[in-house]
C-alpha cells in the first residue's frame, strides 16, 4: 500500500550508540555514545532501554519540546515483548504505540506516523527504536560469553538507540511518500544468512513503490535498504534484475553495510542488523545530506526478519516483510 | 491522547475458538470452533495462527471481499516476535502492519485502522488478533502438562482468533472516537494476578477518555474492561472511586469475566484473558446489540499487562496500558 503525503516533515533525531558503532565510519556524526554495553546498569535489557529513554531525550532538547509536547510515541525493538520499547515509554510518560516488524520496525513507526499527522491527527510524533547486540544474541542465538562461531553471511545486531520527531511544521527535509509491505516466504531457514531471507522483500516493497507512483530509480539519487548486509547487498542486486528487470546501478546502498567498516571491524562479519541499525544510518548521515541537498529524494526501505526461534526449530521457514518511505530534500 | 471520527465503521467481525470458549456462555455466538487445541496441526504454535486465518477468511467470506480488497491487515499476539500474526499474515497476501500492546493489542489496531479509514487513506483495514492458552502457558510461565497449581487471582489465556473490518461504507454500528493509553507502572510483579496489575491502567484510560470529551459515564451505556477478571473487575470499581472519583455503578462489566462461566469452568480461575479474549465477546456479543440498538454507545477498554518474562527475573516491574475504543448504534 503506497500513500503521499504533503505535510509530514522531520522536526528533528537523535542517534545513541555502543562502542562498536562509535567505532565505524559514522563515528562522530551519532549524538552520544558509551564506552561499555551495560551503561551502569544491571542487565543489559534494562542498558536498551536507555539507549531508547536517550534518545527521545535528545529529540526533545535539540527540538526545544517536553513530554507533554509528545501526541504519542510510537516505538518497537527487538526483545521479546518489545520489552526495551515499553520500558523505555514508561519514562516518556506519553501515550504510547508499541509495534513490531523486526529490523523493518521504523520504518513502520514512520509509516503509521506519517499518517497521524498528514491527517491532522496530531502535531508531533515521536518514532523510536532500539537494538542491543548481546540482548539479541542472548535472545535469538547464544549468549555472547559462548562464543560460537559463525558464517561470514551472519549479520551483527547494532547497540543503540534512534528516534526521530515528525511534525506539520515545514523544515528541512519531509516524507513524500510511503509503501507497506507484505509478507515474503521464500523458503528460508538459516537465521545466520538474514541477508538471504530479506533481500526478496526488499525487491518486492521497491518494486511496488516504484510501480504504484509510475517511477522508475532515476526519480531517486539513492536506494537504502535496512540490513542485508554485504552478501545479501548482491542477492538484492541480482534479484531485482532477473525478478523485476530493475537495475539499481549505482544508486544503491544498505545500512548494514554503511554503519561499520567490514575491511576493519571483522567482527561484524557481513555488516549490521537490528532496527536500530538503518535508523543510526538514516539519522545521523543521510537526513544531514538531504538538509544540505547534496540528496534531494531517497527511498530508505528498512528490511525484517521476522524470526521466532520456536517456529524454525519446528522447521517453519523464515518470513520477512520491508517498509519505504520516500525522503526528500524541501526547497 | 483521544480522536473523535465521523467515517469509520465495522463491516464485518468474525470469531473462532477452542474447546473451553465454546463450552463458556457464549457458546454458540461464535462462528466457528475447534473441540482439541491442535486443530489438526503438529505445533501449538501453528494451531494459533490458523485461528486467526480462519477468522479473516470468515470476515472476507461475510464481507463478500476478496484478499485484494483489503488495503491493510494490522495484527498482533502474545507470541514472541507476534509470531502467530506475521505466519497467518502470509496467508493473506495483503500490506501487513504488526502490533504489540499485549491483551490491549485488539483495540491498539482497532485505534491505527480508524485513523487509516478516518483520513482516506484506506478503504478496507482489517484488524486481527489471536491467542492460544497452551502457547501462552508454555511461553509465559510452564508447560500446561507440568501442572502446576495456581492462586484464585489467574487468569485463563483465552484461545481464539477474531477479526474484524473497518471500512467508510456506512453500517449499523461505528468507532466514534478512541483514546490512546500510556504506560502505568504500580510496581506489582505477580504474573498470576495480572487484574491487579492492569486495573490502574483502565481506569487511567477511562478517566482520560471522559474528561478529554468532557462526558461522564452517563454517556455510555456500558463500559467494558478487556481482561481484568472477577478480582481485578472489584479493583478498577474501587480504584475508579478512590483516585478519580467515578462510580462505574451498573453500567461497568469485564470481558475476561463474560467470556467464561466462572461458576463452573473453575478452570479458568478469575476469568480470561489473552488479546482475543475481548476482542470475542465484543464481536460475538456486543457488536451485535450495538446493530440490534439493545446498546447505544459502549466504551470497550482492552487492558494490556506488558509482561516480560526476562525483566521480572531481574527485579524489574510488570507494566501495563490500555486503549479505548467507543463503539455506537448508528441511527
Amino acid at each position: 500500500m503506497t500513500s503521499k503525503y504533503k505535510n509530514v516533515y522531520i522536526d528533528e533525531v537523535a542517534t545513541v550508540v555502543g562502542p562498536y558503532e562509535f567505532n565505524g565510519p559514522l563515528s562522530k556524526r551519532f549524538d552520544k555514545h558509551y564506552d561499555d554495553m551495560y551503561f551502569g546498569l544491571d542487565s543489559l535489557e534494562s542498558a536498551e532501554s536507555k539507549l531508547m529513554v536517550d534518545s527521545f531525550n535528545l529529540v526533545l532538547h535539540k527540538s526545544k519540546k517536553e513530554k507533554s509536547d509528545i501526541d504519542v510515541l510510537i516505538a518497537g525493538d527487538l526483545q521479546n515483548q518489545i520489552a526495551a520499547s515499553s520500558y523505555a515509554a514508561g519514562e516518556l510518560d506519553t501515550p504510547f504505540l508499541g509495534i513490531y516488524s523486526a529490523c523493518a520496525t521504523n520504518t513502520e513507526g514512520l509509516v503509521i506516523a506519517s499518517n497521524l499527522i498528514e491527517s491532522n491527527t496530531c502535531d508531533n510524533v515521536l518514532v523510536s527504536v532500539s537494538s542491543h547486540n548481546m540482548v539479541a544474541e542472548k535472545q535469538f542465538r547464544n549468549p555472547t560469553e559462548y562464543g560460537g562461531p559463525k558464517p561470514n553471511t551472519a549479520t551483527f545486531t547494532a547497540t543503540g538507540g534512534a528516534s526521530c520527531l515528525l511534525t506539520n511544521k515545514k523544515s528541512k527535509v519531509r516524507i513524500e511518500s510511503s509503501t507497506i509491505g507484505k509478507i515474503i516466504d521464500m523458503e528460508q531457514n538459516d537465521p545466520m544468512h538474514m541477508g538471504r531471507v530479506m533481500a526478496p522483500a526488499a525487491a518486492y516493497t521497491i518494486n511496488k513503490h516504484l510501480s504504484d507512483l509510475d517511477r522508475t530509480i532515476d526519480d531517486y539519487d539513492l536506494i537504502l535498504t535496512g540490513d542485508l548486509g554485504i552478501v545479501g547487498k548482491e542477492i538484492l542486486r541480482d534479484y531485482m534484475k532477473s525478478e523485476y528487470g530493475i537495475d539499481l546501478k549505482n544508486k544503491y546502498n544498505d545500512c548494514g553495510v554503511m554503519l561499520y567498516d567490514l575491511d576493519k571491524q571483522k567482527e561484524v562479519q557481513a555488516g549490521g542488523s537490528g532496527p536500530v541499525c538503518s535508523a543510526l544510518v538514516v539519522y545521523a548521515d543521510i537526513i544531514k545530506k538531504l538538509e544540505r541537498k547534496e540528496l534531494k529524494r531517497v527511498l530508505y526501505v528498512a528490511t525484517g526478519a521476522l524470526f521466532n526461534p520456536s517456529r524454525v526449530f519446528q522447521k517453519e521457514n523464515i518470513l520477512s516483510i520491508a517498509h519505504a518511505i520516500s525522503l526528500e530534500s524541501v526547497e
